[in-house]
Order: C-alpha cells, then structure tokens, then sequence
C-alpha cells in the first residue's frame, strides 16, 4: 500500500537502466487530488544535491503535483549541468503526467555523488513509469528507490476515514538534519499545505532527526508529505498529527533497523536532563562515539566510554553524579562502576543504553546503531 | 634517550604486575634540578580521571621533581577510591625518591576505565622503579608506558647546548583536547614556567590538538614539559617554542601513525579559509567523517564524502567553488567532478585530502587515520 494506502494517490516503479545492476531506479508518485497541498524537510547541509534545491523551489508555493525519483544517482555536486537535470527530470515528468507547470513536480534522487545521471535512461524512464501509473504501484515505487536498502521501507497510519501512508529509503549516512534519506508521505486527509507543514515538522524533529547511524549528514535528504484531501475529511490537528508522527517513527526505525552493516540497533536514552537541547546532544555524542559502537558490538557494557563521550559535551551534568544502564542494568552509578557487567545480557539485536544526568527532567532518545566491519567493508568498496 | 636525553634526568620502566600479561606496566620519569620548573596540558574531557585531577592541583605551583605513570588501568570513573589512589601514588613516589611534598609529583594512568586500580602491585612497582633509576632509563619508561600501542615513541630535538626530549603512548581515542595520550618532555635548558607553558601550549595547539585519530576525547590525556636547567642555558624564546614543537610534532605524528588498525596516515589540508578557526573545523569534519575514512580506506578517492562533510559546518564558503585535492589531484573543481579519478594513486600509506575553501588566506592541517575492519575488531574486543 504505502504511498497508495490514501485516496487520490498513484505510484509506479521501473527499471529505466539508471542502476547497472538493472534493477528498478525510477519511481513516480502522483497526486489526483482535488487537494495539491504539500510539505516538505530538506537536509541541513550546506552542500545541497541539485534536485534538493529544485524540490525547495517547487515547494515554495505549499502545492505538488508529483515526485518523480531516482536511485543510482544522486545528481549532487553537479554543478550547473547538474541543475538543468533536476530541472528537466521536472519538466519531464510534468508533461508526462500532464501537469503544465514543472514547479508542481518535486525531484528526489539518491546514489553516488559527483556523477551526472545519464538522462536518456531518465526521461524513458519517466515515461515508462507514467505509463504504468496505478492505485496498486505503491510497493513499485518503494522498491525503485532503494540503494544499499536490504528491504524496502513502507509504512501507513489510518484515521476516521482518512489515512497517512508512506514508503522511505535510506542506510547509510543516517545522521541528524536528515539523512541519504528520501522519505514520500501521503494523506487523503483535507489538510492545507501550512497544517501539513508544522504536522511534518514535528514528527521530524522526534523521529528522522533523531536518528544517527554514522554521524554523516546528507546531501540529498528529503521528507515530503502530499495532501490529496479526496477522502473529503479535515481531521483534528493533534490527530492528523498522531497519524503523521506514527508513521514517521515507524520509518525511521525501519531505517535504523536496516543501517549498513549493523549488526546491533541501539537506542540512546538521556533522563533528567536540564532541557530537551542538552539530552539531544548528550544521545548524539554518546551515539557517535566510535568506541563505544565498536564495544557494543562486541557485546562489551562498556559505560566508560558512554562517560567518555558524555564529558565532551557542554550539557549541564556533575561528572560525579552520572549514571549509566545498558539493557536496564545500572553498570555506572554517580560516575563510577555500579551493578556488576556481568548482570547484563547483550545477545540480543535490540540495546537500550540509559544515561541520567540527573540534572532535571527532560528526555530524548536518539537512534543508532553498532560499528562492524560490514560497514567498513560495504563504505570501502561502494564506489568502486 | 628520549626523556632522559636532557641532563637532570632520570628515568625507569617496570613490570609492576597491573597488567595480567606481564608486561612493564610503570614508569617514573625524575627531574634532579637545579629547576624544577614544570608545565601541563591535559583533557578537556568534563568526565576527567583522577590522575588528571591530582596533576592539575601539582602543578599549580608550575613545579615538579617527578612523574610516575602507569598503564594498564585508567583511574578513571572510580569515584572517591580512585582519588585516594591517585595521591597515595604521588605520596610513595615521594617518599621513594626522597622528595617531602607529594604536590611535586605529577601522576598519570592510562587502560580502561572504571576498574581500579590493584595498589598493592602499583607500591611495589614505584619501589622497584626508583631502585632502577637511571640516565639510561629514558626507553624502558617509554616502553612501559604502551598500552594497544605497537611500538613505544620518542622523540629528541636539540639545541645550542641543551635538548628537549619527550616519550608518548597512545593509539585510541585520538581526539581534539587530546587523545588517551600520556606525553612527557624534559628539557635541560633553563626556562622558567610560565615560559614553559607558553611554549607547551603553542606547541599543543598545532601538534596533538590536530590529531583526530577517531573523534573520541579521553578522560585522562595529559602532556608535561619538565624542565631541569642542568644545561645553565637559557635558549631565546623562538628557539626554546620551536624545539618543543618539533618534538610534540613528531611524537603526535608518532601516535596517528600508529593508530589502533590504521592502514593508512590521512594528512586533511585546509587552505583558502577566512579564519584559521575555519580551517580548523572544516579539517576535522572531514577527519571525522567515517564514510570518508571507509573510503579511503579502499583507496577510493570519494571527494563527494570531502564534500558532504565540509557542508555540515559553519565556516564561510560557497558550495559551488569548492576545490578538493587528493593527493594532489584535483579531483572536485568548483564543487563538481575536475580531473579524472582514475589519475589518484592511493596505494602508499599516506594520502594527503587538500580543500580549498577559496574564502581567505587561512590554513590548517589535521591528521587522522582510516577506519578498518581491524579497528571495529580491536576496539569491540579490548576489554573483554
């Protein structure tokens, strides 16, 4: 179901002879309406792939039409060349589907960077998937976009009557501001584009943006949400936002569960901090640091560089005051060893690691993962 | 030679039973005048071990007569005990070499975290240390000293009359603020303290600050510059600052050299910067980037990971005249593809990353390491 799960919504997926393996690399996703309403989250990074920039622009207005995306390319750092493809993929796709204005078609792509896409085996591709546009094409479209994906990602939500449906690829440079991350939503809820826009926010910000697999940010990151209104209902804003964020944290687990080479799916959970910014950063450092990635991997309830990594933080904390648990276990009490390591029993695929700083009550959690020598070995050899 | 190259020192290595394997485990590094001047740098870690907090309250009188140093155990994260064991090791140091006021030992532990330490074999190992002191001691400290390190490090520069020799370990957790890094430097010229820490910190700043072996900071990194004025010279000030910079250079070139599982000596340039501030984080982006270092790792000259992380930062520049070098091919020209990749060759152990940044005139230089299969394996295993 997916991006097709909601009323007004058409998908197709196709193998246009970007990827050299031939497997499927264009999708399509079209909006029928009546509602064009849209929303969309960019990455944060400064150097920004040319579709991005495009999407940016086309969105500008609240209204989309159509995405159409690509995988085996990420037409980033292109240059000028580069943005005259992002800008034909739109025009394109618009004349496909016969949409006059190319600013109602968002572009995603998602690959190697630096290479320029091979835009004959684009615009065929287009056209074949247009062709094949259809209420049963969801699962196409999310199969198309995957790169090192080992599954494919979807996810829906369903109101009174109305539901939230989405598919997303990513597992790799899973980081904060995003990831290689390219997410489509849909909703035939009736929601104008400024509800869609804080609804998608806030699910962001506590879901995507929390997720960071290798600290490495994006250049091609994008979350995009499409009103079609035709279910004809206009839900409660903490309701429709309910939708939203379930299906967005459905996501980003599934990216995270998926992460290259991970062996381990890790949740970082900061209490009692004095304010929500100081457990975000304290879960991102603990989350980042390669030593202790390494040592959960190795099954090791290493809390001392989970200390280690908190003390590079400039969050409010008393060193001597600071207590660890992994997997429910307290192997660090008041910043020195607590429970006995052997108490804890890390075999399984899920890690919980818990810091209190007890220095208030606020909370986050960050989602990551564990270091292996898959990564290194899939990050070494990829490009080559 | 090494910390015992200067006159006015004397310096020994034991096997003191802290380490299960055997393996000379303390170290002690005395200072026989006439001066006793003395200078420090140590982490800027928050979480800081016990030996760091008892080295900064010794040398707050700029003074030392001696440094006793241990590895196989950290010292850190072990809450009250563990200060009490940093000062009993002052307090027998002392006594063992005939000094009164423990305050003039510095104390300095590098292993794991947050086991303490066995005390009755450190008591013993300080005897027998003190009984071997000698002018010729200055490798068996140096060796002492080595934890996951392969081979022990030192260092001599030479002056008109006087040295400045030093001795490291370190091959983790190489990070800004230091790395889990013990330096000592001894010099026999005669300079007073606040001199020695003028030199000390210029030369820290762009020597073991810009190693960035695998972003993590440590608890206990430490550098001490003792100096016995034995020579009666007192070098001008340039001449004093440029010898301990040559050896805190090529013992920090040391360490990243012999990094935990590195195959390759990554050297990040960074010219073209508005602010030296600017190339510095710029520098260590880049250096931190695990993509990047995955990819060089398989001789991947993937500028496109050069790119990704240089846009996660905040210096001035525009994506679009972005120029990246490596070695000394100019692979990304104008934040696009430039010369062929095919021209890299990347078979040799270092590999020079250059990024022009075209905003200024400004510069730095980071080095860090690869990451590799055998650095997952080493640090997943280490303490179990």
């Amino acid at each position: 179901m997916t991006v097709t799960a909601a009323q007004g919504f058409l998908a197709s997926g196709v193998a246009a002879g970007i990827k050299e393996s031939g497997a499927p690399d264009l999708a399509l996703v079209v909006n029928r309406g009546p509602s064009r309403a849209a929303a969309g989250v960019f990455t944060s990074n400064r150097v920004q792939a040319a579709p991005v920039r495009w999407s940016r622009r086309a969105l500008a207005d609240g209204a989309l039409s159509a995405v159409v995306l690509n995988s085996g390319g990420a037409n980033a750092c292109t240059g000028p060349a580069g943005a005259e493809d992002a800008r034909l993929m739109a025009e394109h796709t618009a004349r496909a589907i016969g949409v006059a204005d190319p600013h109602e078609v968002a572009v995603c792509s998602t690959g190697l960077i630096g290479v320029p896409l091979p835009m004959g085996a684009v615009t065929a591709g287009i056209d074949a998937a247009a062709r094949r546009l259809a209420r049963s094409g969801g699962e196409d479209a999310a199969v198309a976009i995957k790169t090192t994906d080992t599954v494919h990602k979807t996810s829906v939500a369903t109101g009174s009557g109305w539901v939230v449906g989405g598919m997303a690829k990513g597992a790799g440079m899973l980081a904060p501001g995003l990831a290689t991350m390219l997410v489509v939503l849909t909703t035939d809820a009736d929601v104008p584009a400024a509800d869609l826009d804080r609804a998608l926010r806030g699910a962001v910000r506590t879901t995507f943006d929390r997720v960071d697999s290798d600290g490495c940010m994006s250049t091609n990151d994008t979350v995009l949400l499409l009103a079609s209104g035709a279910s004809g209902i206009t839900p409660g804003e903490a309701e429709f936002a309910d939708a939203v964020h379930a299906v967005c944290r459905d996501l980003a687990r599934q990216l995270v569960a998926d992460a290259e080479g991970a062996s381990k799916e890790i949740e970082v959970q900061v209490v009692g901090a004095a304010s929500e910014a100081d457990a975000v950063t304290v879960g991102r450092s603990v989350a980042r640091n390669n030593l202790l990635k390494c040592a959960l991997h190795g099954e090791d309830p290493n809390w001392g560089r989970v200390l280690s990594a908190i003390g590079t933080t400039d969050a409010v904390f008393d060193p001597d005051l600071l207590d660890v648990a992994i997997n429910d276990v307290w192997v660090c009490r008041d910043g020195a060893a607590g429970e006995s390591r052997d108490k804890v029993d890390m075999s399984g695929r899920r890690i919980t690691v818990t810091v209190d700083l007890r220095a208030g009550d606020e909370s986050a959690v960050i989602w990551t993962n564990d270091l292996t020598a898959e990564y290194v070995h899939e990050n070494s050899a990829y490009s080559s």
